[in-house]
């Protein structure tokens, strides 16, 4: 059905929140997989970050995965005023997750960027917590509301749109993700699908 | 002023969230620095999650610190049906995080206490993130709301009321922190004295 749609001439873009992995290791899995998919093709929480961290000067502390770091490596991280947050999996350390409050709790007023509010995922050897977990004991600490740039905030959906140059009226996301794809489309102005594998549940359909 | 206290015939209770250790460990250290105390003299919030568990048939998963332990030495904790959070400092790996969540999520109806909600504390590297950050994380991935049994909750200053068993109209609270002290005591019915010691703050004078 991707071939169908590439070939169509529909404009397309890939819309993920993962954040343990650069988009060309992303891609590549995917592709792995037999998908027809390029890194250009890819809107991801890392790149939305780095734009709003240019956009106004910000210089982050990062508490994120290790393979996630070369997305910020034109980033200036010197003398961080601001923490961004992904799902750090093994790096939600005792001595991170301090490091990265200290950093907030210093500032007169604290800048924390969210790539993602994940509650949790499920792994092959079971459910792990996801980023919006640590992101919520870091917004309490600190008494601080985190900038979201992941799905599904609005400026997420904005940039893909943009990079298609499609008006939200004229898109349709496709996700297996009730609040994540579906609702963060539909609050930017786009009509959603749910496909019925992956995070549907039965109950879904009754969802306001 | 303790003993003066103590040698005018006024009862006294001493209330803490000390949670990173027994009242066996909290009272020989104050012992060491003058302080006439006894542990029968100390309301903290491990033995109220011990009658609350006790009350309710709570088998837990405790997610102590390890010097707290002992304070559950007669609770079964065969086949966990609930979760208690304390400051576990070091305790607080990812994957003991994992784990606690992985105990809460498999539950019908997740019950999750925690031995107080501070945010953060003071130690001589740095800032800490105190249990209710930790507390808030757990509270968000599972969409639970969990019960404190320590400071700032009524249930702790009632016990300690009870244990004298003193009215609260007729007892004063005298603590440092604005919040889990003063009102704390305040909801309780007590009037309370906050000391300009401590976690005191020149702006407190000024709190609702």
């Amino acid at each position: 059905s991707l071939n169908r749609i590439k070939a169509s001439g529909l404009k397309l873009r890939f819309c993920t929140n993962e954040t343990q992995a650069t988009r060309e290791k992303f891609v590549k899995k995917l592709q792995g997989l037999g998908f027809d998919i390029s890194v250009g093709e890819v809107t991801a929480p890392a790149p939305a970050a780095c734009r709003l961290l240019k956009g106004r000067g910000l210089r982050p502390h990062l508490l994120v995965h290790d393979d996630l770091v070369p997305e910020f490596a034109e980033i200036d991280k010197t003398n961080p005023n601001c923490v961004v947050i992904g799902d750090a999996a093994e790096n939600f350390t005792y001595a991170n997750l301090n490091k990265a409050f200290q950093v907030l709790i210093g500032m007169e007023k604290p800048v924390l960027i969210a790539l993602g509010r994940g509650r949790y995922y499920k792994e092959t050897d079971g459910l792990k917590l996801d980023v919006g977990a640590y992101m919520k004991a870091l917004e309490y600490a600190c008494d601080v509301q985190a900038e979201v740039v992941g799905k599904p905030s609005k400026m997420f959906f904005e940039s893909a749109l943009a990079e298609m140059g499609v008006p939200p009226d004229q898109a349709i996301m496709i996700g297996d993700d009730i609040e994540n794809d579906v609702g963060g489309a539909q609050q930017c102005g786009m009509r959603a699908l749910q496909v019925r594998t992956g995070k549907y549940r039965s109950v879904h359909p009754q969802h306001p």
